[in-house]
């Protein structure tokens, strides 16, 4: 008697088709037919995971899936680690798996020259397999928590709209499935994922941010507290997309060249509401001198144009401003000697 | 031998000037000389400090300054602290002093109740004196709060914006100042504020944010939180002010009456970046049917724009959306029954 191979397969895990439907729209609306990607597997669940819903998505789209595992070389056995994870790899069936050994620099903090040196190996898989994308596992509870260590730095949309689902030829599929959904996908694939006792170290802000500060905000304000951080994310930051959009359609009419630096047009500035006047100063503070503007000193300059009672220049680190007939002039200072 | 009283003149006390000087700020960017203002007094440090420093300013600056105090009726000897705010206010030389006692609905929760309450009284004092500004004593913590609460809805910037500095006639000259100053500035004047046990009630949302969410902050995320959320409101009210006000320009062009509602030109909507796209969407929601859209619905609906595949139409609650020719059209639909 013929059997019905579709009867005796066991039901779909919830967790993997979850996992699955978020690299299939990601990889739909981001890659061709026939084009190569890559996933950035640490071993841990969430790319782990990743990995294997890309191993099985990918093959139905035409597209072909590869892995880079990067060993930061900052934990004993990590070698281990990145060996184990590209044996995993290769069982999900990914080709190419590239296993890259990188050196982390000492400068700005471990967390920071670790990221460096991940996305210098990054890039150089992308450049010698030819691939055209390169998925990241992080998902809504990275989010929420990358929303949430934003909040401190206190400037706005900025600071808040977290990490970007597609930027470059980087992917990030995962970015509204929770992190238990990437567990339990493994558990009913029976991957075994590496724990990295860096999840659960202290010493680093994300996992305060992890284990306290989201615990208390989710039992004081209610359950969905990473859900609404994650919404906000994605707001805000296509609020910051349209103001970027909009300056970059008119930000070269507005500016002219002026003595030691530039100078913007003072009815264009007052012509805008404060949120695009004040980016504007700040975008061109920083892509002239290099200078992140507070926000007192971005007001204290807007002040030159809205609030014009013939103050004098405007002193900010490495920036001098000041009004001249129909111009705000942004000239060069040299650093206070202290 | 003649004494210079400016030199037996105590030293002014940090925090009494620095409250004055917020509300010296607000007076004159917002009342003209001749006019009167009334303080929202409660006899708490906030708003006392406010009604002092209103007292000392508003002389300056030939504003007449009054006080309006609410007594909700809600705790026991609510009356006796009316009356105690009263006489306070009489010292400062406000005047006039209104005493209104109001009565709390029991509908939609006793805070919003309350609150619906107090500010009918406050249009009442404005009506019946003609003052032409009325100040609230919310301070840089009460901003913060608002923010974290706002946190929890997760839409955005216009759930982080907290509360306006100048909202019609009501000003709120504290924003940018701590709760610790108000309080100093009440020590310093000798003035005795009531403490309210409503302030310290956990019952209340409010209160567990001020008491455990964000200490947790401040402790996890580093010092300077209330300070950065505070920052974080300006800058999101600025971006929704723009927003609001490039949709005004151009939201009557871009719809028209349709059969059963209303119908917004698809070309225009596509035309515009997400930020206003799904801004327009909600605001037609709102405003021609009252309903206020999730997220996952306006991107529902917007997906009839960016992502047209022929799709049916889109029903939220009390509205169908569907693509007809050129037009988004918009209807009202029945309640489901459950």
């Amino acid at each position: 008697m013929p059997t019905n191979s579709n009867l005796r397969r066991p039901p779909l895990d919830k967790a993997v088709a979850e996992v699955r439907l978020a690299v299939r729209q990601s990889l739909s609306g981001n890659v061709n037919e026939g084009e190569t990607v890559l996933v950035a597997l640490s071993g841990g669940p969430d790319s782990l995971a990743l990995a294997a819903a890309t191993a099985f998505e990918a093959v139905k789209q035409g597209i072909s899936a590869g892995a880079v595992i990067v060993d930061h070389g900052l934990q004993e056995r990590s070698a281990d680690v990145a060996s184990h994870a590209a044996n995993q790899a290769r069982a999900l069936g990914l080709n190419p798996v590239i296993e890259t050994r990188v050196q982390v620099a000492d400068a700005g903090g471990p967390e920071a020259a670790a990221r460096t040196a991940r996305y210098e190996a990054f890039e150089s898989a992308l450049a010698g397999t030819g691939a055209s994308a390169l998925l990241l596992g992080h998902t809504l509870d990275d989010q929420a928590e990358t929303v949430l260590l934003g909040l401190a730095r206190g400037s706005g949309s900025g600071s808040l709209m977290g990490m970007a689902p597609v930027s470059g030829r980087y992917l990030r599929p995962l970015l509204g499935v929770r992190r238990e959904s990437t567990h339990a996908a493994c558990a009913a694939e029976g991957l075994e994922p590496w724990i990295d006792p860096h999840n659960t170290d202290q010493a680093f802000t994300r996992v305060r941010v992890r284990e306290k500060v989201l615990p208390v905000l989710e039992r004081e304000l209610g359950p969905g507290i990473a859900e609404a951080l994650a919404r906000t994310a994605e707001q805000l930051r296509e609020d910051t997309e349209a103001f970027d959009s909009m300056i970059d359609e008119f930000i070269e009419e507005i500016c002219e060249p002026a003595e030691a630096g530039i100078a913007v047009s003072i009815s264009a500035l007052a012509a805008n509401p404060a949120a695009l006047r004040n980016r504007i100063i700040r975008m061109v503070a920083l892509s002239e001198f290099g200078q992140s503007l507070s926000r007192m000193h971005t007001i204290a300059i807007a002040a030159l144009v809205t609030d014009w009672r013939g103050q004098g220049p405007i002193d900010v680190p490495g920036i001098s401003v000041r009004r001249n007939g129909g111009l705000l002039e942004f000239s060069a200072r040299a650093p206070e000697v202290g």
